[in-house]
């Protein structure tokens, strides 16, 4: 590898991270896809679904740029939990508020952390890594301001 | 709902446990996917992203199948982790033959277990989850003949 | 044919009034589609229309079904008002809400229906249409689901 | 709306009336495409099925012009048997000759139909509508023209 | 050219007044579709793009019909400005009533407008763009139902 | 393998034997598709081959349900003279009535023993190749009904 | 047929004479498509070849709503060669100003028929197929601005 | 051009000669496809369009083969009318028998023809032409074939 | 037909000969695309699989050229069984190398053969069928050096 | 946001400008497209459309880019005229020369200010707008060449 | 392989040169591509581009096809230059004229020779690789046309 | 062009280096794609292609980027030997293990090298550049990591 063992660290860590949140974040997108209920439904049931989607063809991607740095991708779902940095409801929502609320926060945590991500592993000599985080970083910016958009109204409740 | 709060318990049973179950096989494929080295390197990179993409489409069947008939499915990886019957390593597997071994095991105990559920949930008076298990029961066989052919060799240690 | 007449009698007599019912189904949903006016009008419009095409590509089938069988299918307007379990309106129902209502409360009917005819045409020795029937149901079901989600909402009126 | 009253009922007479006989004429073919035997059987199968596609695809077109028109398009059985110049049979005819005939027969009313249709709307300060009346006419004469030519063949009998 | 200078000028008086409201038209449909917020956010959000996409696909076919008569086509902003009968909003408005309002309004203008204008060109001896008006006009008439549509709630407010 | 042995015997005697069945009907139309001559050429020359595509995809279906299960299956001609119980005319025969005749006869044969065999396989605890059958009755019964429907005509001598 | 006689034969003349030219003017684009040399050889051999393929797709739709009609259409060459207004030289000509010109000016002919054919078969009671030669007149003054646009320069020669 | 004018001269005259025979025969089956009559309308009505498509791709081969060598393909209806061994009736022939007399009687001239052309340009040093020729002449022997299989039934009259 | 007697003996025998031996190479490739076991499974399986692909187009080809030339195509598992120059096992192969050694040699025996058919039918003044033969015997020789590429190796055993 | 006020400034004042730029470029491209005349017609009239279609895919990255970091872009044509850096000419220019002198200018004006832009916006801390530009500055590089190219001949004029 | 040897040294040599002569070809129409300058340059960029494209094709036939023959094919730059027909230019050549004329040479060299390579293979018992040179040899001739045509004008320069 | 003369050598000579050494790795692969026999022909044959595949498709890209920065870009064979830093083989090279090493070797110096092109061009003032780099790099990475996977088996030998 290309890369010394420092640099190596440093974008393992961010990819690794960036990997669990985003298998978190598709399967929590899934799960208020199918929990979703009242006036907002079919709204929210299909946005989901395409966020879901383009969510989902990032894992390979950052799990296989792991893995042509030598690193080994987590997968198992306690491993998921450990390093994601979203939390995957267990209990059942059904008000489009509180899922919107906590996906809002949810992609505020993302999107900060991306862009710091992003200037680490370029200064850890791995520009390509960078390329990769800041297109998904534009992905969760364009998601983040869509399900802020809809709570941007005092009717919601 | 038209099921019977029995039949809809032994219905809802059966689709929790097959819907987790189905993620974890999702997760364990990607990571075999991910983590294989050697001389099967390219012939089971390619055939587990296959198998994992076809496992991957009856996810959202499944869990809108309980949706329909009034459950909430699960998706927090603690809850994947607790339903599923197939466990995803946390260590890294890089050899072949073990790693065809698990999954041959893996799939013997998930098509037992569907030929029952499709039984169960017929008799719960449920003929549409059945005829869903039968379809993805002949997916599951093929699965596992392709798998443990390979393994049908000596010469592979 | 390779069905008794006692037999055939029961299978023409379930194909027979799921044609008509889905026939005025597919109606009922374009009429609404056409109708729907007010906040909820883009939302259920597109919704009406996707449930309509599906349900529309059901009706060959059952038709076929029964001519296959020796059968021949009702078309004429006043066959289906007389076999059809749905009534399309003659009136004009603008109000979402009172839309939604009639459409769960079709759904509830035609999928309690439907099950039992999937047992009565297996009775009947006919498993090819009880197959058939149990993919249909699979897809009332669905939009059981659907129509009734959005109810559950007391803001709706 | 940009109509007067005088030009909006005469619109609508003429899109009602002719919504309700594209639907019953869909209804027809498809009553032959089912119900047809002997030599001709394939031929008129296919042929049956094509233009019922192509007429079925008008529906939707003439009930959202009267929607986008102010009125509310008809549906319901009883309503398409009230407006409809093409009457669907209740009885099983088989014969390819009776079919063709009486085809034959609802296609040369059509037509006319459609080209006065045509002049009143465009005389009613409606150019649009009769722009469609005449695409659908150029539909109508294609099928009248095929009909007709099998027809023109003592043999037939 | 085969048109007088009195028939040409009236055409492509016609002509380049619908080519600049089209242009505006698009850019307003783009701006609303940026600025909406709340509520109806996805649904108009989608929506206006749909149809600023329909919309925008007569800018070529306007302008070059134009050009076929011997004309040039106005495209310079100023110009835009100058002979639209569509005002694009500098200010921002998020509001969904208010954006409906006035979108519905400039559909009532335009749809007015060019039903006079199919009637003037056909005048004028050129029927070809007569037919391409009748055939705009339709669209237009389609979106004007449609935003009308959802402002027919009391309850928007 | 899941199936006790007297269920693999019962359920690999039902397989083998339909996918002998299949090859030869396969080799049958197309034989037919050649041959063929007169009056209903050009018909009878792409209805045949319509179904002889149809029937060509459920043999490697059919074969590889019986690999999943364990067993080989059956490829060599002379194995498939032995199994199948349709027979591929050695001699020319041009004549469309004669043809057809034969075909129907062949197809019910099919259709009665598949449905049996549907019943077979699931008592032998194997629905997800009973589901396999179901479907594929489906298709022959549709097949038996369009051959048998040119025939029911005097005038085809 | 709807038409009266007169009505017929005002059609038929107007739409034979159209179909011949069409059939020529075809023909015509192609031998300039392959004689073509010199500085303009590539760029007026694809536009000859795109502007034929627009040509041609209107032959099969001027000669079936003629047959509709009741019309018989000319296809044999001295047929066309005695109704077309355009002539197909048998001669070589390389030269692209000479082609230009020639080509121009056919449309210019063609075009103002076509205007007044327009005309003509509305007042014969035919309105669907003036607006099928309102559809082709738009084309062929598309053709007619783009040839014209290259002879605009006068270092062509 | 690596042609001897010996060689170029026999080689044109095949080429040439095949290109007006190749134009008149497509005009031949749209005019047969616009005149057919009677009980093998529809059939042969969509087999004359299918020859004719498939014939029609071969036009611009053979002239731009005649081009690459240094020739001037001829397009003029003259030109086809003198080179041409297949006859384009000017009269209305509505009988199928009549027509398909014509048309095979036509193919066995064809065929013969471009056997013999094939040798010809071969022995004039071109084997790419006889490559062309070769694949041309498998095509018109199949549409021999089946021309010619409808005919052979004494009751087509 | 334009063939003499004697030519055309040459031809059928060539064609009917390389018909069965294509239909019986399909089912081998088939059966060991079903019957193979161990490291090459999915190497072969694939494989396998695309040649048969490859092989089974050419069946309708080659039947059809008989056709066109008077012949009637052998489909008769016992007509397949004769005339085929290639044996289809009855037995199970599960063996790679025993595989891939048989279809070597099948390989080389077809390809030999077919270079002389070529030769010979060329000679029987038919260059149309000589083109078909060319253009498999290229597809065939490059399965013979796959397939034989993967036997190039002595730790295959 | 994620940005600073300060960075949010740098940021929009280069996403607004480079938004509005590319609108009039957009206007620029068409009216050229529209206007141009003589001998580089064909050739400046698909060129020019073809970059259109590429600059106008940006104008919706460009504007939904800055929604998402919380700005309102510009759209009204004074807007447009205000921001943009490129003037779209009210005047009709037939003269290649003259368009293509202007449009190298204006890319020469873009090119620079957008590679400017990208380190502005990166020092702002916002990668992501960065990559965008960088993305765009190479398809805007594309165009200059291209353009420039045809001008490096002396015998344009 | 069925080659003896001294026919496979013919064969081989015709396969190695046509290969490293296509490789260069290829890579000269490419450096063109880039260096075009001037009046001609969208027109050549575009045609040079489609030439390489269709040529690149060839490569993997030609190359496989010494493959399959028990041949290595030659890759190496040096190879290329040592067995290449075909010069590509170290230095800029950015002229149109310099450009067509070394094409044209080129063409002439590599048709003449193919042709003859035809023949050789022919010669050398192998049929199915003068087949190819056939097919291509046809494209080169295409090609030699079109980049001459151009060249046919006196005010190129 | 906007870069100075010193930041225009430095990215002219990264992209002329990178421009030989991705067309000398593309005809690698396709040698060795050609060359590989024994156990991993099929494997590594197919491998080679779509890698040799993906790195083509770069060709153009770096090409054009140079011309468009003023550059002229090597395609001589000569030119690709001299600045190419990957050597293609004129030897015949069949083992598996033997290429794969090569590769890596010769990947594992391009993705070094080309990490300090996008670093160079970077500060060179030309950040388009850097971000095709970055891409490319990414793609070679996944080369280098699934060619060192397969080596990564001591069974190899």
């Amino acid at each position: 590898n290309y890369l010394s063992q420092d640099e190596f660290d440093a974008v393992q860590e961010a990819l690794q991270r960036t990997l669990a949140t985003t298998i978190a974040l598709y399967l929590k997108f899934k799960k208020f896809h199918w929990d979703i209920r009242g006036r907002f439904f079919r709204e929210l049931h299909l946005a989901y679904d395409e966020m879901a989607e383009e969510v989902f063809a990032s894992i390979d991607v950052l799990a296989e740029r792991l893995v042509m740095l030598g690193g080994s991708p987590v997968a198992a779902p306690a491993d998921i939990e450990r390093y994601s940095t979203v939390r995957v409801p267990t209990e059942t929502i059904r008000d489009a508020r509180e899922q919107l609320r906590q996906l809002v926060e949810d992609h505020n945590r993302i999107t900060h952390a991306m862009r710091d991500d992003s200037k680490t592993v370029d200064d850890a000599n791995d520009p390509a890594t960078a390329d990769i985080f800041n297109g998904l970083l534009h992905q969760h910016d364009e998601h983040r301001w869509m399900l802020q958009a809809i709570l941007d109204d005092d009717r919601l409740d």
